[in-house]
């Protein structure tokens, strides 16, 4: 008998069409995509209890055309006097670019793009070509109580792109993505906060070509939105990269910045270690716009010595001996990995099938060693820095798992990963146009609450049929780590949506992990800071706020403030 | 022909009376005394210009009853109310009480002191025993508009301590010195801010013993004061501590603290990574009692493994080189030494002369591989951690220093040093005996300036005739370190110090240097703050400041705020 040929989905692998929804909400270049494996659309069809008659029919997709037909609130002849800071070809007031530019990629964002939602945009877009044009900007802006949002890789899933009071949206990405400076001697370097991850790391790993240094240099950080991260965004935001555990969080990396501010503009020192009081250098991190607008920022590099890395994979028995055996690589002190990531139970079997690695040799060795779809977990990773201490990280790293029960998978699935990293969210899409919804949330944790955490959240999620939720965490602290939940549900209405979401947030909050580990607050975490925070901690972010913008307009709204 | 006896001063080495000046300005235990080596006293007299003669008779000793002529400002009606609060005995209003807990270390407190000179004291000492009174205490106070200072160790050596418009000073040490928790699971420790330094360690060295936990624990924390510091002062002064290049500064140690100030008490969630916008956390490290009064902290605690420790040294031809290699140390990413100190020639040369290396055959030996005496510089240090990784930083770094023309001088000198390195200021008190002036000022600095700031600074100091300099730097990052200047004069006339010490800060600030590495700014460097810092921020630290104390009560004048 043969077998039947298996149904594939159509997948819409065409570039969107300009001036389009779907040219917005679309993840990455407009050329590229990545359709979900076999292995995995059956995960998605088994655990949303779908058919394959589910896949033969597509949802809204976005494909129509933006209307022109939102009027700017703000007057014709403010609109010349931004013109005479700009100039005209840096200055928009159609509702695509105004629409583009407020739209970020939480899964909410991209259902309304498909709705044909336009919400929430500026009256205007500009593209500053340098800090004396923000300046400018800003000092107009505070006269006349016009709102100033940025925008540099669009890649917020917090709704941090939203303009709710309109106001202008500034684009840091189109000029302002320069270097200003490169310090060997300090391993420092100097951009504009519009320059984007890919670039950043491209001239940092060719620096000695590039720039003429003694050494290559990487910038150690990278998010999964790397491809369309800025180096402004990581820092304004929080950000963490996935080699996070040993490169440091964005916080970390930020020697200095400068800021243009509706009080003033400075710059901080370039000191990396100084006792001359609160440090005003920390107090702008994370401050998403809400302060003022970040236009220069000095971040630590590294060498960067990729031969020197060891990849690892292991499975072990469940979830609480992986979280065991990552707590003791994080506190028993020969270093970090720099990537280290357990999954639990449901993210590696998806893993497994994903990869292909579900009914193969792997998986019938891992039987006979008791290893349990359902039950097991993978631990995966790599290191880096000088070549032995790559070396003994890897051989701890080794010698902690096998003592508590994984099993060493070799550096293949890591690898298999690592490669894959930056282009899975173009799934999203694919899977999004069969009206799957996807979307993640995370969270801090310290060690004593991971289990607690991952088992209430899940158990929240879980309680909503056909729903499947994944989770592993991939930052790692001496004191902790972060769980990062994705989940996966065919719900019909967005607002189902939501109120689901909200209640993942609810329940993160109520079961003490933080709002956000590396996603920052937007206004998805707004509402909640208050609580989260206290009101007294809250009071000191008004205080703040307050001083560096009497008037109310940087992102109002933004980090609840 | 007979070798004529070496003059021996005779030192004052029996303990201070009760109640007199002098036992407030004596570093340390009452009863321990640490007098200059031959070596040492020999190098302090040609220096110095001096001969035996000058160490023949003595200068000032302060050994005077302090007198209790000072009247309290704060009514009699208001000294109830605090009664009140913490108990009769827990509240002191006599003039010794009040010198005592206002006074530090600087050369200019102690020349007071000897000068009986009795100034910038509290009206009132008080004695706190819980956080509940600390909320009391600043309620009345707030109220009353009464200034409130805090004191724990004492050992500030930037006039941190100073009341110049009287108040109250709540004495941390007393009761709030106490261990609040312990979480091995997330290897914190949560203490009363109270506590001081060997007591912390040495709960922490025993933990097994004393807390029941599985591993011993080390702070990681161990500034020079060490002895006379407290945990809560390393956090609101931004300390480090020797080993800070491996277990980080103080501000990196803390994961959490709770704070009561005028406008409301509040504690900082636990989490050691979180993107929920700026860090109230980060806001408070180094605030130095001008926002509120620490009432807890949670520090990261570490594994304690002293067996692992590899102690080195190495001779350079000269301080270009030590630095150069102490910089590649910092960025070639196999770890950090967790101690590691350059000195330059000037502090070389005593240190071989105090030490007794001087003459000997090491020195005989150098002499032969051409390290020259004012020019050769020493690097020294140890190593923490895991086995392996304390072994390959070892490693790695005799070879940056043999490739950088390090002379390995083994361990010893390193293992010399480490041995007193709490003792070394018992020595001022004998030397001040004797007029001889003592006093150092720390400077954070970029590797690009290192030289730069070392050469302006020292040719500032050099330039007043008969005075010593050592320069050594002690706290590494891969972006730069510190420098510590330590200056020695007889100097008859205190206002004749002061205005050499105002002379260096401002060679300091003029040349790229941090007003403070690691001593906090206190009242010493506080009118620089505004300079330094520019108007913008030091705007962003008064409008916290504003927040959290409206009343301007807590600390007043501190940090220039």
């Amino acid at each position: 008998m043969k077998k039947p040929t298996p149904f594939i989905p159509k997948w819409q692998n065409k570039a969107p069409e300009k001036g389009s929804f779907r040219s917005i909400l679309k993840w990455g270049d407009p050329n590229e995509y990545k359709n979900p494996s076999m292995g995995f659309l059956n995960v998605i069809k088994q655990g949303l209890g779908l058919s394959d008659s589910d896949f033969k029919k597509m949802q809204k997709l976005g494909e129509e055309k933006i209307k022109d037909t939102r009027v700017s609130m703000i007057s014709e002849s403010a609109i010349l006097l931004f013109e005479n800071i700009v100039g005209k070809e840096n200055l928009f007031v159609d509702t695509y670019e105004r629409l583009k530019y407020s739209s970020g990629k939480a899964m909410e964002d991209i259902y309304k793009l498909r709705e044909n939602i336009v919400d929430k945009i500026p009256d205007l877009v500009l593209h500053p070509r340098d800090k004396e044009d923000v300046k400018k900007i800003i000092g107009l802006c505070n006269d006349k109580k016009i709102p100033v949002h940025v925008y540099s890789g669009g890649s917020s899933v917090t709704f941090g792109l939203d303009c709710p009071k309109g106001g202008v949206t500034l684009v840091m990405s189109t000029h302002m993505n320069k270097m200003l400076g490169f310090n060997e001697k300090n391993q420092t370097i100097t951009v504009q906060p519009g320059m984007m991850g890919p670039f950043y790391e491209d001239l940092l790993n060719h620096a000695k070509k590039k720039l003429g240094t003694k050494k290559r240099y990487t910038g150690g950080h990278y998010p999964q939105s790397f491809e369309y991260s800025s180096v402004g965004g990581w820092v304004v935001t929080l950000g963490s990269g996935q080699a996070s555990s040993y490169y440091g969080d964005a916080c970390d990396l930020v020697i200095s910045q400068e800021y243009v501010t509706p009080s003033g503009s400075f710059k901080t020192h370039e000191y990396p270690g100084t006792a001359t009081g609160p440090k005003v250098n920390d107090i702008m991190k994370g401050s998403e716009g809400c302060f003022g607008v970040l236009v220069a920022v000095t971040m630590k590099v590294f060498s960067y010595n990729p031969e020197n890395s060891k990849a690892f994979t292991f499975m072990f028995p469940d979830f609480e001996k992986a979280a065991k055996a990552a707590k003791q690589i994080c506190q028993d002190e020969f270093g970090m990995p720099s990537i280290l990531r357990i999954s639990d139970a449901e993210e590696t079997d998806v893993a497994m099938k994903m990869y292909g690695l579900k009914d193969g040799i792997l998986d019938k060795f891992m039987g006979l060693k008791n290893l349990k779809p359902g039950q097991r977990c993978l631990l995966m990773g790599k290191t880096n820095g000088e070549k032995n201490f790559s070396k003994n990280v890897a051989k701890q790293v080794k010698k902690i798992c096998k003592k508590n029960k994984g099993l060493y998978l070799t550096g293949y699935p890591m690898k298999k990963w690592y490669k894959g990293r930056f282009s899975d969210p173009y799934m999203r899409d694919a899977l999004n146009d069969f009206g799957v919804l996807i979307d993640t949330l995370e969270s801090s944790v310290t060690w004593d609450n991971i289990h607690n955490l991952h088992k209430q959240v899940r158990a929240y999620i879980k309680s909503f049929p056909n729903t499947i939720c994944m989770t592993h965490a991939s930052h790692f602290y001496s004191q902790g780590t972060n769980l990062y939940f994705i989940f996966i549900t065919n719900m019909k209405d967005i607002g189902e949506f939501r109120t689901f979401q909200q209640g993942v947030i609810a329940c993160i909050e109520k079961n003490g992990g933080s709002l956000s580990h590396h996603h920052g607050i937007g206004r998805m975490m707004a509402p909640w800071m208050e609580k989260h925070l206290g009101k007294e901690q809250m009071d000191v972010l008004r205080s703040i706020k307050n001083h560096f913008d009497p008037n109310g307009i940087m992102n109002p709204g933004g980090l609840g403030l």
